[in-house]
């Protein structure tokens, strides 16, 4: 009997599996999920796969997402416990990650989180070999350093060329850093300019010389700002950027929103090898001093190759103690994970 | 002393508070806040108010939200418990509602949220008296036909004329009907026509006649589709569509990305003055036979004026018989309500 | 001496050249144009690259597209008289042809054309012997089956399977229609469907059986909707989606923004591997009766991989005539072509 | 009897004529209809409203966007020689202007533009008294002070406060710069930030000092970065600015896709109220030492009152006094006017 399928189609070839800018996520908690949403209402990918081990809420957020598919355009959404089903993966987004437990020290918090990534970055490897990997900020408070440290774990268990192994890092710092500008001044966010860079976290660096507006550096008009003789204390920016994280955190929860939309801002410029420049996490070794095999956010141009270069920025002395203070800190720590 | 800003600016001229497309969502759960970030990301309005009780999780999710700013375009974020801050929207969003308590009546459940809305809906009416009110789904198991109830309760607390009062409706159940036809056939949920009409939730109407793909009637195909007799079971379609929510909310606690893209799509059609055909609940009384005062979703034409014309589809009297009892059972409940 | 770029930046891996979804449009006349400023403002792929005989013109338009790209996100056009730049392209947008001399006979057009393909359609594929083929609409006034031929001069130059040769067809034609129903009933155009089949141009063919709106068939509203019994005159509908073209190039002196907009339609479906339902112009041979070797337009599916399938329209008895009228009256000029 | 429309829908409310966010662009030449595709494909506005003198121009470029409609979102668009139906335009675009004959003089020239405009601004003020007018780049070649003079004209004809009508100005520029900039450093034309300020055409002004990347000041790595002393001529990239305009006419005839886009990111930065920071013309009577009444260049804070602010750049003496020479030149055939 002929079904009702083949009586309204001829079939003149095979249809593609995949689009070609296929994007994983591993994780669909909160992170992972803004992530995913961001990417789908924004165009980022046309193919999106999420992963996670608790199959029950990993099938009802595919098919939450699906239910919406009609109100898009171009878009394909999927979901499986198996690696099988990234196959492919041009970018491949990881979120998982464990929070620290009650008295739990860094060290085996990182430790157990790389364990935890033990049984996911092999396989994604695997079946994506030339995926890059972008690693998304896990909050676990208390430990700033997370983040650097697990994106450095993942690029030793992945076996991949450096480039294309990125850390979310300060890229979210970064635009908090403009919002609370923007706040300041009353103009767009995005016509306010100022970088963030270091540790993803409490340790984290404004780079005060480049904060400007239409060009005009903040520091030409007022040589004080960012100081501790500016009186109008234009430093409890960077203060009200490091514990935004904490107070979102006590407010809802968890931070979801803004990091989705960062990390798909990133996604866009690797997958469409933008060449825009944003500051994440990447090996830093020989940058501003640090003699580590670390990794730091630093404004990185980024494509389909991944990090493709560093922006060399003109940091004061105190500016290169501090990153070189992170990178033997977090250099310590990972002298002593097992991988 | 000069400030900075003063140094920075030279003003010509006061800015406007208020874009002119100014949306305010009542409800920052998981509903509410998939609604906004929809909003944000689709670029439907570029300046949003949240709306809640509670105002440590309205003020983390303002928070985070304004984080990611940076990252859009030409949008601004504002929340408050007071309702004042919602003054001059053009479209009021209302996801707030109460759940069913264990072992709760029907009525009793209707009353405690027609008591909610009391307290909302004259606000908002109050400061914004040219608004529309749109009514999202609100999830409360066990009993289907909150949401048409619930917007006929606001309809009435509002004094707004009819056609500008809307609820969601089966806008989502038709967007779930067309995915699940696309599963089937393989092509894009899109290009895959139909439409659930009737009480959003148990008691909808598959319109069989209507679904097509490229203008071929799959009736027209197979004229038992839809049917018991139908060797294929396409009526599972529908029974699928019914048992989702349920089945989204058994596996991630309650659903939140498809009805948010289902409410900024009918967002946009609004605010843009589109002219475009949704299902929503909309004000039934002489439609398909019925006469009771009540709301049902039926194809609508929405605009800047909200609803403004209503498609007279052509259905069965099996068809016509499902929506007069549905609004004989709503009518009844709604009779018993103090308003 | 170390310069300004060595100073600024630290390269880490070498950028690629290409995004993965470049797109090559032949001709830079208004119809190329108009098809690459709509990809590049609508965000259909990242990367352009113009090819055309006349270098000034050519450089003068690559040029002006570059200096709006600030106002674009990730977006990347290059321009070059050589075929070595298309290298790897995803889709080939042909928009170059001839147009009808005084007093040329249609078989000297088209071998004209077939002519000019000879030193186009190799040159791509050597260069990309994975792409898509997507012609676009020449307009050429007096005949009206140049389109379609010339796909299947296209198809036979390039060596391709059959659905990776593909023409823009009466996708443009059943735009117009759902353009100008929406006018007659004052409802958004996305909301009202209606299918153009058959050649672009003249002798097209509405399926007047699948018009409908919210499911509802004009034609069960009103049975002589379509035909010369129709009081309301809605067979004039069509009559105008054919005077169209002839008008506006009479008004304008050509066509461009609707071409533009629907290859650039056309285009996502395949880069994004949609699986959306468009009528193109793909091979007949097979369909409603048809036993030439011929391009027509059907609705098709289309992905990464092309037209993978025909949708099977019910046709009445006088549109499968029409169809095949059609394809015996370009079989015959096929057949005289020296190719 | 009835019609098929009556018998598809039931009214329930007039549906609005007009979106609330209309833009009038009086003029359908190249730049005009650029601006208008530009506007309509990137969502700026849901409403377009084309004026010219040339009626079939004028129709044939509406039918050809109308046939579009299909292929986005909520759009509408109309056509008059009429300015009644620019009635309400929050934002009216003027791209009308004559150019030079062969022998006339700056002087002549401008006073014929300002006749033209005596034609048309008091018609949009009457219509829509609440609107900003955004006056579009004209080509002139030869006299490139046209467009500040002439939004000086339009702003004494209009009678409108000076925050509401603003030229287009050098942000085009300043996009030039930013993509030449861009290309010599291989990252993304929106990572390079540069600004041209001053008139727009051959002596506008480009602030080194502003030049950056990820906030390093380019003069900091290099100081004789933008001098007669830079060994890697730099400063050719302002001269390859002032060309390109006279480089892109050469080549292609005239520009338009760059002033579309730099036009539509100026609309959308009004229309939602952004606040975002672009250079264009505006009153400048105070600034950086101008003591006459003229329009120049400068970046401005734009939303929906217009410019509400103007950026106090830190600027050189040359710099300053190439802005009071522009000045005291434009004020000079400005005072010979006939208005």
């Amino acid at each position: 009997m002929t079904s009702v399928k083949e009586k309204l189609f001829t079939q003149v070839a095979q249809p593609k599996e995949s689009s070609g800018s296929k994007v994983t996520i591993v994780g669909v908690g909160q992170v992972g999920m803004a992530c995913a949403f961001s990417i789908l209402t924004q165009n980022v990918s046309s193919e999106i796969v999420l992963i996670d081990v608790v199959a029950d809420k990993l099938k009802g957020e595919m098919m939450d997402l699906q239910h919406g598919l009609t109100f898009m355009r171009n878009v394909r959404v999927n979901a499986s416990t198996d690696y099988a089903a990234t196959m492919n993966s041009k970018l491949c987004i990881v979120t998982a990650g464990a929070r620290q437990k009650e008295g739990e020290s860094r060290l085996d918090l990182v430790q157990r989180n790389t364990d935890i990534f033990k049984g996911i970055i092999p396989k994604l490897i695997q079946h994506s070999p030339d995926t890059i990997l972008l690693m998304s900020a896990i909050q676990v408070c208390g430990y700033s350093y997370m983040l650097d440290i697990l994106t450095y774990v993942a690029w030793k268990l992945s076996g991949l060329p450096k480039n294309r192994v990125i850390g979310s890092g300060t890229n979210l710092d970064s635009s908090r850093f403009r919002f609370l500008m923007s706040e300041r001044v009353n103009v767009a966010p995005n016509s306010c300019h100022g970088w963030i860079i270091g540790e993803h976290g409490d340790t984290s660096v404004p780079v005060w010389s480049g904060v400007n507006i239409a060009g005009v550096r903040l520091r030409d008009v007022d040589p004080t700002i960012g100081t501790e003789q500016d009186k109008e204390g234009w430093k409890s920016l960077h203060k009200q950027v490091v514990q935004s994280a904490y107070e979102v955190i006590k407010l809802k929860g968890y931070t979801s929103w803004a990091i989705g939309l960062s990390v798909a801002t990133l996604a866009q410029a690797i997958l469409r090898n933008g060449g825009n420049i944003h500051a994440v996490s990447t090996l830093v070794t020989g940058q501003h001093g640090v003699d580590k095999e670390v990794f730091l956010s630093l404004p990185c141009v980024l494509g389909e190759n991944g990090v493709t270069h560093i922006v060399h920025q003109l940091l004061t002395d105190d500016e290169r103690a501090m990153l070189q203070l992170s990178a033997n800190l977090m250099h310590e720590v990972q002298s002593k994970l097992q991988m």
